[in-house]
């Protein structure tokens, strides 16, 4: 098994990739899916952002250092990496604020309809922000649920938009972005995708699949930082027709002429809302350049072997573990999830043995594949780890039960 | 002159607080109204927060690291700041998305009525957000504009919230926060207030006033970096009525239970929303800690006498330019404003000779004043060289007439 992995670290393309990240010694990251590693160099020019641009250049940072234009190169960057041009791309806010305004601006566009369609799997937050979006619209606006399995057929034209996350966050389920925004649209529907175990992780495609609107997150799998800005697609054809319901001054025709009225910027720009947050988008901005020259595809190619590996060796390790993660590559992203009653502890002993992955209620045990830092050898290591876990039951102690604030 | 401002510099009680920041050498900043100096050792701190917490404690950042808590910790010193208690601040998102929360939380603790009542001098990003709040709500919702010398006549029944800024952008003319708080209420209607230009101005005295909302902003009077995270205020009495417009996952009474179901967590928590940017957040945080021990009366006294000063030297150097800021000084806020119809031309002259002010559309000259950084002798200074510009008409020349991105 050692000298499998070995050969296939040896041929990995993107092994050089590694170099671009700085993962702690003594620890083997799987949780890239919940906050991405710091890209090396990244404190380092953090501190010119700070000193130099805040420090010394004060106000004038927003034109000398091109704060205010931050937004529109993070937006190519992320473009880039999602299928699309950066003049469908805006970056700011979080993603659940991101998610209201796709969400609002999608319903205008169908203003005869009432329903939001989701995935009651689907991560919470976006369920959460289109309730209480229904909550404010009043006037018999309603969030219906249904499953991966029942989607298609709880679709009907009543429904006004379709805001399904592309990869489940528990199980790693992936839709078919393409097949499913057809299906939304042959009954006139909206389809918005939230790109958060998307974007990063595997090619996207936004434009070719005929979404019309998506959110995303940038502190995953495109290493922002914890809390890193987020992002939203508009497709070309709906950009000038979408009136924000965050109407904010960034968002403004003319910002700096400061008049009374409100007139939305000309194209993508004008979902953006307040002034941007310069050091959490600097560090993004950074974060986006060990992206620089990677081809997707190999990305994609090395994160299914890490998924297949992992899945191969913790089955044969640890039977008592029921994977939940599709075997079929093209159904799943780039994590691989395994089920135990005993699931936090499993996972706080693991950490404790130095496999970093993370514990999704109620029993959902997570690990991230992250091709650009990972190697095969990571992953066989990680998998003897979680072996000696279980066999020693490692996990069965008081300490590993008692939960943190976020798990 | 110089002999008076030196002994006020002797004797100014904040004297040593100057180093708490880092002022660039040959510059005179009287514009940490629009983005606040770095105060000292952030940078350091800040490599500590991306190196150590994110860089090797990773994703146990939220529990090690306290990333989680992070937002309450802010508020705390915030609400110090603002004459309130901690559980009636949340900090997080944009200004902008701020007044956008409680604007919406405001509307619906007033449901029989349709108007929110603004001044048309307001800062436009809050008439923006109003704006598009009344426009996705539909249903005869308006935003009204008035002036502050029609404001009071112009409240009736049928307004169900008042949103103003206490110091307005451009004159520095302050609201009675007080006495307009009671006549919003004598007509039943929500007062909500923008403390962009108080917090960390002043001593404001939210509680005392008997505001119902407020927001604010972490870059300007609270140095804390380009587009720091913002605050907002929700009266104790208001915490348990109010449900979120913008409910999102860090809002929910168990973020980590991941529940399909949307409940708001117990107190101001509810208005959090997505997950908190903790690179902008912690140099919010530690930009705080230079108010540490600090008596804001002694910041309002000092603010005065700067004000007091520049307004002296201005006007008997420069008689072209006309003073808008209030002489009353219980009348104004922190900043003293000059037009001129060559104001652009003339703020570009005077930051190429040192003095960093800003220019607000369509003919405003803004000079901030910082008590804890400025000095008496600086805004002397900065008086000399305003009257340079202006007699050796310094300000014409082509290259100052052009205008930057941001003005």
């Amino acid at each position: 098994m050692m000298a499998s992995a070995r050969e296939s670290d040896r041929r990995d393309p993107l092994k050089d990739h590694r170099t671009r990240f700085t993962v702690p010694d003594g620890v083997i990251y799987l949780d890239g899916n919940s906050l991405g590693v710091l890209p090396a160099g990244l404190g380092h020019r953090m501190s010119e952002v700070i000193e130099h641009q805040w420090g010394e250049r004060l106000v004038r940072g927003w034109n000398d250092a091109g704060w205010i234009d931050l937004p529109s190169r993070v937006a190519g960057k992320i473009a880039s990496l999602v299928g699309t041009s950066a003049n469908c791309v805006a970056v700011g806010d979080s993603t659940s604020i991101n998610v209201f305004k796709v969400l609002s601006a999608a319903l205008s566009l169908r203003p005869s309809r009432r329903v939001i369609l989701s995935d009651r799997n689907n991560f919470p937050t976006d369920l959460y922000v289109a309730d209480g979006l229904t909550r404010l619209l009043g006037q018999g606006y309603e969030l219906k649920l249904a499953t991966a399995e029942t989607m298609i057929d709880t679709l009907d034209e009543s429904v006004a938009a379709v805001l399904l996350t592309e990869v489940d966050y528990r199980t790693g389920e992936r839709y078919d972005m393409a097949a499913m925004t057809r299906h939304i649209h042959e009954k006139g529907a909206m389809a918005i995708w939230d790109l958060c175990h998307s974007a990063g992780a595997f090619p996207v495609h936004l434009d070719a699949a005929g979404a019309d609107f998506a959110v995303g997150c940038g502190y995953k799998y495109l290493n922002g930082g914890p809390g890193a800005p987020a992002f939203l697609y508009v497709a070309e054809r709906h950009l000038t027709s979408v009136t924000p319901a965050l109407s904010g001054w960034m968002g403004h025709n003319a910002p700096f002429a400061f008049t009374t009225d409100y007139t939305p910027a000309e194209g993508i720009d004008r979902m953006e809302v307040g002034t941007p947050p310069i050091l959490s988008l600097s560090a993004l901005n950074i974060a986006l350049d060990a992206f620089e020259g990677v081809d997707m595809t190999l990305v994609r190619q090395k994160s299914q072997e890490l998924c297949d590996r992992f899945i191969f060796e913790v089955e044969r390790r640890c039977p008592e573990l029921e994977l939940v993660t599709p075997r079929e590559r093209a159904m799943r992203g780039s994590q691989v999830s395994f089920r135990h009653p005993e699931g936090y502890a499993i996972m706080q002993a693991l950490i404790a043995n130095g496999v970093i992955g993370d514990f999704r209620a109620p029993d959902i045990l997570r690990f991230g594949m992250t091709p650009l830092y990972l190697r095969h050898t990571d992953i066989l290591a990680a998998a003897e780890t979680l072996e000696r876990v279980m066999h020693e039951r490692l996990w069965d102690r008081e300490e590993y039960r008692s939960r943190a604030k976020v798990t």
